[in-house]
């Protein structure tokens, strides 16, 4: 996969430099670098400032911005759009956070939050991934390494293996665990309804905390079959991109909003603004947005999380932004740098500042 | 918007020269170019031939090279993704039909048809966009235009002015064909149920062809509010790209196979391969290929409808393409020569001469 940043540089100076709003995009869709430069980012630049400021506090309107990035867009068809758009969106986010000298959560918290946000963010660990060599071993270190760091709750892979191997992985995770966390399965969207029930059958007397993806994101026919197959929560969202994908997986999807789980990643679906979409659709049908567990383990996912009280938060361990995290008990503490919190990450200084450069 | 053109060049030579394949961008989604130089055109070129040849006629199989072009693609998600993959299956079925000797409409029908396929080939005009000066005169000249061609059905826009002036305009329509045809009202998919509610109530006495997208694409529950609301043919699907979008339009949106119109582009859908699957579909829940009336006048487009049987074939008549079309009480003539048949069109020539030249 390829990855796309986005750079938005101000023209307020504060301590000699410039203040600059980031963004590093999500993972599993890409190639959003064509679509920005072609579409996007032109907009924006040929657009007049007084059309995207915010008439009460100055400096940008996030929604203003979007509407202008959508300009002539057509309806429908969220793919690599959503993610085009959702960095552009972050960026500004980013800068506007900065702007008031407040980690980007705080600024949620205060204009769409409680005020507050989680002072302690609930998280799970994403490890588990299939090992040509050493496998349940291996599946096994990850485990206890998870543990050891503070999570409670892990997600492993499932669906890739023959049963009897998955069985065996699940078993193992589940005897390293051994009641003092809860575990995850992630089964990709990759299995057909059939398969998925066959699966589900076989793991029933398990206790998981959710499945991830049983079957295809837009099968909501095998969504709803597969929810009504068994009492395990199940979740799913994250390769649905709007808020109108959104609507109809709750429409169709037989989703329980006592227990389900609502994945859409905020970067890859247009970012914040149409995440705030994506939450109305949830109160409008009855959900809470305890029960949103974003895609992907991102800052800015992190951030939402953290400022409008979303249910978890995913990250990698092994991850240069979660190794970063202090977890304690399946609990983080929010960042406190202003924005969304990349300057706490060399890696992510380095490519910002190559994108920078030019611009300053 | 941008174009995006792909040429094959196959080690067949004919007459001197590689016989090649050539794909032309639709119309409404573009952007195409960076994903298909980041993710589709390398997943071909690093493939080995014997993965993609056909084992029974030689040369490629588009299914195969449709499958390689997925690898590792997540589900879901389907926006710029499916008119790439479009452009690439496109080349291939035209350099397939090349190298058959054979229009590609003949291949389709004696693959897919009935091996026929269809001597007189339904089409329709779109015109009737607004205009900012004598916009009433200007449609009246395009429909008297379109019926002296030969067309029997237009499509206006409509929707995109006040009410009263959209009714002057489809009464205009109407006046001029007088009987002798059908008039169609295109609404681009930008209304709000409650919208769409109103504005087919106010022309329901009108006698109409079919009202496209009244609403967006992916709100299903509006779709079935319109269709439940009027006996009038609704037509939607130019904005959904695949099998599994159609598939929760026909499940959800409450649309009636005696009727109702299906329009997806087959460029923009992951091309003829996907299409195929669409018309599966559509057999599983009822529908005539009949129902069909693919979007965006494109050669592509115009071959699959003559050669898969489907109900009607999308014009532009101020077109570089369609002018070259000889039509009759609404019908059109095959074209004769091998393949999509860019040849007979010296616009497309020098875009594919000038892709072409560095790869001789």
């Amino acid at each position: 996969m390829t990855a796309s940043a986005v750079v938005i540089v101000s023209d307020v100076i504060r301590n000699g430099k410039s203040v600059m709003g980031f963004a590093f995009d999500s993972i599993g869709r890409y190639s959003h670098g064509g679509i920005l430069r072609e579409r996007f980012i032109p907009r924006i630049l040929n657009a007049h400032s007084e059309n995207y400021q915010d008439p009460d506090r100055g400096g940008l309107d996030p929604f203003k911005i979007w509407n202008i990035l959508m300009r002539g867009e057509k309806p429908g068809g969220h793919g690599e759009r959503p993610g085009a758009v959702g960095l552009v969106d972050a960026a500004v986010w980013d800068l506007i956070a900065k702007l008031e000298d407040k980690p980007l959560w705080r600024l949620l918290a205060e204009r769409f939050g409680d005020g507050i946000g989680q002072p302690h963010v609930p998280v799970y660990a994403t490890i588990g991934h299939y090992h040509s060599e050493n496998d349940i071993a291996q599946l096994g270190n990850d485990v206890r390494t998870c543990l050891d760091l503070g999570f409670s709750t892990v997600k492993i892979k499932a669906g890739g293996a023959a049963l009897s191997e998955d069985e065996r992985r699940i078993d193992t995770a589940l005897g390293i665990i051994n009641g003092q966390g809860s575990l995850a399965l992630d089964l990709n969207g990759m299995m057909s309804q059939t398969e998925a029930e066959i699966f589900i059958k076989k793991i029933a007397d398990r206790e998981l905390a959710w499945i991830e993806e049983p079957v295809g994101p837009l099968d909501f026919e095998a969504t709803k079959a597969v929810a009504q197959a068994t009492d395990i929560p199940i979740a799913t969202g994250e390769n649905l991109f709007s808020a109108e994908d959104t609507r109809n997986l709750l429409l169709y999807g037989g989703l329980r909003h006592d227990r389900d789980i609502l994945q859409m990643d905020i970067s890859l679906s247009y970012g914040i603004v149409e995440y705030l979409r994506i939450l109305d659709e949830l109160k409008l049908h009855g959900w809470s947005r305890k029960q949103c567990a974003p895609h992907a383990g991102h800052l800015l996912a992190y951030n939402t999380v953290a400022g409008l009280d979303l249910g978890l938060h995913e990250t990698t361990p092994y991850g240069d932004l979660s190794s970063a995290l202090k977890v304690k008990d399946g609990f983080a503490e929010p960042t406190t740098s202003p924005g969304v919190g990349f300057e706490n990450h060399p890696g992510f200084k380095l490519i910002f500042d190559d994108i920078a450069s030019p611009l300053l």
